[in-house]
């Protein structure tokens, strides 16, 4: 009896244990939102690698470094799960995360992925990131992995990340920017294109308006939610008591910036985010 | 007699060991390149912190951490004399550098403010740079050190650092990129403009076609090379040996990236960058 209520109280302190996710910086408050939206009794710690970010021009040594390093402090504040959500780590150190880690890991790739296989028509698939990213080759990869006959169109587009950070979402600017990134991928006839990067959500309009209403866009955040959800329900982690859940933010430089822009990341308050 | 010779040799000695200077990335090898032609006798150590790149948009905290840190990496080279060639880096730590290293240690700000206060008619002098930098307020501080009446206008262009970077030095979208950020220095009726980060002067061009042939442009690089010049001669360490001096390169994270930028940077060949 005792046994059991031990095992009993086991289980509920691990439903109550956090769902972790990373980031370079804030993008991957996009992803974290839908985990909110998705779970919304899970307690979730996010970090964001703001003294170091971007990643996305760095090595994949230095990349898989960082990324070893924000997962093990995801690991230290006892996370039941840890969600990859920066585009670049998962295109260069996924799988090495994985070894190291020993525990249930989720990155970005995938979900995105399988709806992008899923939806696509002509077997004609774009995909835009960073230079890393790109340069990995991890989504064409995944994509000939599940079906052998796609044609996969990659671009990186360097400017997208700084463009949305200075908030430029809408601009003459942007717009020109985006016709000299995409318009190699139009001539390609592509009819879906995946935005492998958190922060290309936010130009998604202009993304839109540059490649035409026939070409379905790939934002991979709620993808990614609905498979750590699935992944929490096959271990028995999911937690469904209706109580209040708890975030905590933490971040490598400090929060002023990250709290500022992050809301509207998040689309919500931030109360408190801790350097660490 | 044996003590004076062993002077003559500690001399020797110290006048062989290398000028160091540090970046945030590859903008620095502007300065570098001017140090090389103003002393081409001095052998040279040359760091940039390519993994945690850039410093532009991190707080004064981070940027002093990484900045002593770079530092004192050099010192434990051997050198003998530390340019700080990273904007950023300047405007946040130079003071705690100075404080903590105790050796000459030279910054970018310096020489460009007495050149802009040297050459300004009106008084009005405009200062452009990243977000850290114009915000640290700087440049505006040490202007009206020299000058009380000066009148200070500055603006931040963090796209300029990626455009640079991207190559497009010389599109439409870096025109209008220009205009919408010095639009505003234009009005103030500037004389001078000083171009406070590395990067910028390889966006001279567009620069001054939006601001018009009467701002004259004042880019630190050879007065910094000045400087470092008349520091070493006052201290007895100026190398003027005839002998082909030793450059070396060293960078935080895979050098590959760093030595095909670099070399344009540099306008010279870089044989070989050691990741540390």
């Amino acid at each position: 009896m005792k046994k059991q209520r031990g095992l009993l109280i086991n289980r509920k302190n691990s439903l109550l244990k956090p769902i972790g996710i990373f980031d370079s910086g804030l993008g991957g408050l996009t992803v974290a939102k839908e985990v909110f939206r998705f779970m919304p009794h899970e307690n979730v710690i996010y970090f964001g690698d703001t003294a170091r970010v971007p990643y996305g021009n760095k090595s994949k040594e230095t990349i898989t470094r960082f990324s070893t390093e924000n997962a093990i402090f995801l690991k230290s504040r006892g996370v039941k799960l840890i969600v990859v959500a920066c585009n670049t780590s998962c295109s260069l150190s996924l799988p090495i995360l994985k070894k190291r880690l020993k525990m249930p890991i989720i990155g970005v790739i995938n979900p995105a992925v399988k709806k992008a296989v899923e939806i696509s028509k002509s077997g004609r698939i774009g995909v835009i990131g960073t230079n890393s990213t790109i340069n990995s080759k991890a989504y064409d990869k995944r994509l000939k992995m599940l079906d052998r006959k796609i044609k996969v169109f990659s671009k990186s587009c360097p400017l997208f990340v700084p463009l949305a950070e200075e908030g430029w979402l809408d601009t003459d600017i942007t717009y020109r920017t985006a016709k000299m990134y995409l318009d190699y991928l139009k001539l390609k006839n592509i009819d879906t294109l995946i935005l492998a990067c958190t922060h290309y959500p936010l130009l998604k309009k202009i993304i839109k308006k540059v490649m035409g209403k026939k070409v379905e866009l790939i934002d991979s955040t709620s993808e990614v939610a609905r498979a750590v959800k699935a992944t929490l329900k096959q271990l028995g982690s999911l937690n469904e008591q209706k109580k209040k859940p708890g975030y905590q933010f933490y971040v490598s430089d400090e929060a002023t910036h990250f709290i500022k822009v992050g809301e509207k990341f998040l689309g919500r308050k931030i109360s408190c985010a801790r350097k660490v």
